[in-house]
């Protein structure tokens, strides 16, 4: 095998699946990158045996053969080398010489034969989503995802193709975010599966704002192309929650602000919340809400914020996270925070496609 | 207390002195600034009892007074604050009250009383240098400052104010560095001190490219004024090893290296040194210097530097880092490499004052 190549498309080429490697020691080869040199074109491709990832650059192949080597360590030395000029020799023992102005580098690589393949996709269920519809959809929810690892089913974004939508769901039992898409498919092909977080921080990755997403549904498996970078993942198994019941039925109260200012206010604010009780305070009157927050032996912080309301004098408490991290994923100028009542889950909404519930934390006076 | 300031004013005058700070919780209030208000200024102080600093800035003071508060929290607030004009009212139980825009922060304070004088310098020696030749001085050699608190001697910098000279001395036992200047003082003032790691990182910070610095030396304790801002130490006790002893004498070989060359040089190949033996190995022939590193089951690399040596073929073994270091304190286009033999310690010296003597490390072959 050998292949002549910039060091800025090598370490393109590294990039795209570099995520992936398995930081397990226990199969070293999984550590490795599968390097093929082909048909004018050097494919890369990680697997950590949940999730696969494959891409290709161009190359000037000069002998085609496949090796694998150490990921984390190609990559430092692609970084480093000191010429845009990268000449790349694996021997039959998978021994790779790089050579690039006056530096020799010499990796010792693992054969390409023991390389685990990606998942087949024969047969499996098709669906075509625009790109920005699918990366706007995950970061308006992905957010929410449960890192609590006791919950698994948590672990991942539920996606649900029904009735002519995708729908995507997050939660962590806390709070639970939601943003739907029209999506035109056969009424044989809904479903509904649990995309895990490892996957979704990928496909993240590599959706842009323009052309369409590949995605490939088999029984256990699900499959992300974009442009020639191909994603595979295992589904998570098992039952997500009934997210439709934790959205409360009608508020009493909408109230209209903006959400930079309530953005920066909450982040201010909360360096006076306590470790312990980790919650600011809203308390609306006439179009205001005053936001508040306390730590013992420490202090406290208040500020005011114009919003519009005209309900009545109420107060609920959130955790700040919680509450900053739907508003930083946004990009409306304003949200709508709908409320029944100071005990009640509030609901974030926005002129668009997108819910979030947040519980309310205990107000102690 | 009651003043007045600018938002980016009083942030300055925080970060003057808040790496001082002490993370001991044992003594509460050596967490806290000491905040003085007096004719015009607003004066800053922070000490862990082994160093102190005190700096001030302009502020529009309505009422005098003193107050000490959370350094780290003080910061975090101020950083946030949404206006650019604060107003800060302390009361007498040392509660302080921080408005800007719609903000309100309150913070719990402690006495001014309970914190701990700046040691006195009445009667010290007194030396005035310039900044740059300090801060020059500081950089070439502070990299080689031992970190093992085991050996708490070589926990510092020794200066040496000595026949109208200061020399700087940084040691861990495996290198050393050493850099002086023409310093003009009373031979009356001639003395050793050894100055600990945590002032220097200190002064470096305060140090500019003009103007002096005033130096004064009491019997434990040293000083620095720049501007107004003061940075008080105490000083390392103990006797400094012989340093004069581990500079070789004459060398057999010189050997000129373009600094950047070797700097880029070593930084690659040290990506293949292994973790256990740490080292590079510098193989000297007529005008060239091969550098190798390898790391078992992993590979090897190899780079050739084109420099001007006309001695026998030769080879020495340096740990990677410590040929780094000083290649990145310095500034010159190229630095000399003095050797005497494969076994004997490498010295690094430049034309001007500066000097630096490295062990080799075994060469296995």
């Amino acid at each position: 095998m050998k292949f002549s190549i910039s060091k800025d498309v090598f370490l393109e080429g590294l990039q795209k699946v570099q995520h992936v490697v398995s930081s397990r020691t226990t199969l070293p080869i999984l550590s490795n990158v599968l390097l093929v040199a082909k048909e004018g074109r050097l494919i890369f491709t990680t697997t950590d045996l949940d999730v696969g990832i494959t891409g290709s650059v161009e190359a000037s192949i000069e002998k085609e053969g496949a090796t694998t080597l150490p990921a984390k360590r190609l990559v430092s030395i692609v970084k480093e080398l000191p010429s845009s000029e990268v000449e790349v020799t694996v021997d039959a023992k998978n021994y790779a010489t790089i050579k690039s102005g006056p530096s020799t580098f010499k990796i010792i690589g693992l054969s390409d034969s023991e390389f685990p393949p990606l998942p087949d996709f024969e047969g499996a269920k098709t669906f075509k989503i625009p790109q920005a519809d699918l990366k706007n959809g995950l970061k308006k929810t992905s957010f929410a995802i449960s890192t609590d690892e006791t919950r698994y089913v948590l672990n991942g974004i539920f996606a649900s193709f029904r009735e002519g939508k995708l729908a995507l769901v997050a939660t962590d039992g806390r709070r639970l975010a939601m943003a739907d898409t029209d999506l035109e498919f056969p009424a044989s092909h809904e479903t509904d599966v649990i995309i895990p977080s490892k996957a979704v921080q990928e496909i993240q990755r590599l959706l842009g704002d323009s052309g369409e997403v590949e995605v490939k549904l088999s029984d256990s498996q699900i499959s992300f192309t974009v442009g020639d970078t191909f994603l595979a993942s295992k589904l998570i198994e098992g039952n997500y929650p009934n997210y439709r019941q934790v959205i409360p039925g009608d508020s009493n109260e909408r109230v209209v602000i903006s959400r930079d200012a309530l953005l920066e206010t909450v982040r201010r604010v909360s360096l006076l919340s306590s470790d312990k009780s980790n919650s600011v305070k809203l308390i609306f009157s006439e179009n205001q809400i005053e936001v508040t927050a306390n730590s013992p032996d420490v202090g406290e912080a208040q500020e005011t914020l114009e919003v519009s309301y005209g309900g009545p004098n109420m107060q609920i408490a959130f955790n700040p996270e919680f509450l900053q991290a739907p508003l930083r994923a946004l990009d409306t100028d304003n949200i709508y925070l709908d409320l029944i009542d100071e005990m009640s889950p509030g609901v974030i909404r926005i002129d668009g496609s997108f819910l979030y519930v947040l519980m309310p934390m205990r107000v102690t006076n």
